[in-house]
């Protein structure tokens, strides 16, 4: 007889990942958003009951997963009025487990280090789950769960996850921000973003199978002072992005720290 | 009759670029490269003849495509004596079309904005052609060239061009740089970079059809302070990366310049 999940947050981590778990079979007993539409809707999809009062989530669940921002974490746990035997975990890469361990006997995190879009349907078959638990059982369960949607995973524990956060901030946060610079200069001279598009997936795509430093390319890595200088002589208009230019050209020759 | 083509170097781009416009049905007449070996293996590849010596270069082609490095290109059309009649064009997103200028009456640019690898073969259908010629008889031939590759291809002059080097630094050398930031973090703690590539992947096909300004996510964008403050304390023993991390931060909230 498979756990039964209480799913707490209707958001896109608890959508989708709710639909992959009813899919691969486990019982979704309930699914909890203060918006009361979104519990509704998403608990039709699972076959699921649903509330949006925190005093009214079920205590028969067996895995209490929470799907909600980090913000709200501490106002669901302290709500939350759990049988001890019951294993509650979060998917934050940010909160540290400390916030349910204050609350609950049995605690770990559920964390699928991915970016998701309402609009695109992630395959989790390629998203690495980081998994803790603060006990055995409850370890096994949670592997037993990645295993089930095809997913690797890995036993991460608080300090490795939030390191692994902050490098998230930089591969993912910060490329797209360089990714918005880039359109900007070309919209600039009015020019498709389009042109842009291959070259950035091809430069994800290079390093999936390879380390970045082996395929870092480009006028910093060859040491082209010259071109260096155009560019940021074109940047001068856009201080901003002249600091940028300088500080990044900066780290890829090494010469930074 | 299409027209007869000679292929100024080698290397990837010219590897890469002289298959796909041989498998087209384009006839490559000969193939130079400095490194002997390299123009003799290629020439094979496209049943062409070869040479390493600039002054063996035939006068017979009706195209000549330079594909070798920036700082070659100088000696290159230094050496080459054509009639007047011959089309010369360089490959290059960085070099202005003044240096062909001087030297050929007819001249431009067949520039594939996208980075290539020895090991990876390139999918020339999604690869953007940047086009320029200095007359229309020129600017016939390179679309044609364009079309037959399957490639979708674009009128770019000089300064759009170097505009659009400028922009290719930020979404892939500089992006690339992040990469290894981020695989340099997680090493750190003992965590392989497979944690990070899915997510690396995800952000770069997210922005194929959208605009990154709409997809940017984390911290930053959220006003997150707290979060930012832990991150930033982290990165207090790596100073490069805190300097980084404060910048990108200013950037994505939009308070820089």
């Amino acid at each position: 007889m498979p756990e039964r999940i209480a799913l707490i947050g209707a958001g896109r981590v608890g959508g989708h990942l709710g639909r992959r778990l009813h899919k691969a079979g486990w019982p979704i007993v309930q699914v909890y958003s203060r918006t009361p539409d979104k519990a509704k809707s998403l608990a039709a999809q699972l076959g699921a009951g649903y509330t949006d009062d925190l005093n009214a989530i079920t205590p028969d669940a067996d895995l209490y997963i929470l799907a909600v921002s980090d913000d709200a974490i501490g106002e669901v746990t302290g709500a939350l009025r759990l049988p001890p035997d019951k294993l509650v975990v979060h998917t934050s890469g940010a909160t540290p487990s400390d916030e349910l361990h204050n609350r609950f006997a049995r605690y770990g995190v559920f964390y699928p280090l991915q970016t998701f879009s309402a609009d695109r349907e992630p395959d989790f078959s390629t998203i690495p789950i980081c998994l803790f638990a603060a006990d055995t059982a409850g370890y096994d369960l949670l592997e037993r769960l990645a295993r089930s949607l095809g997913s690797p995973f890995y036993a991460v524990d608080d300090r490795q996850r939030f390191v692994l956060h902050v490098a998230a901030v930089f591969v993912n946060n910060f490329t797209n921000h360089l990714y918005q610079v880039g359109e900007d200069i070309a919209h600039s001279e009015q020019l498709s973003f389009d042109l842009l598009r291959p070259l950035i997936l091809e430069t994800a795509q290079k390093i999936q199978t390879a380390s970045p430093a082996a395929m870092q390319t480009g006028p910093a890595i060859r040491g082209d002072a010259a071109t260096v200088e155009r560019h940021l002589a074109y940047l001068a208009a856009r201080p901003e992005y002249a600091e940028l230019y300088r500080m990044l050209t900066k780290g890829i020759k090494g010469e930074m720290g």
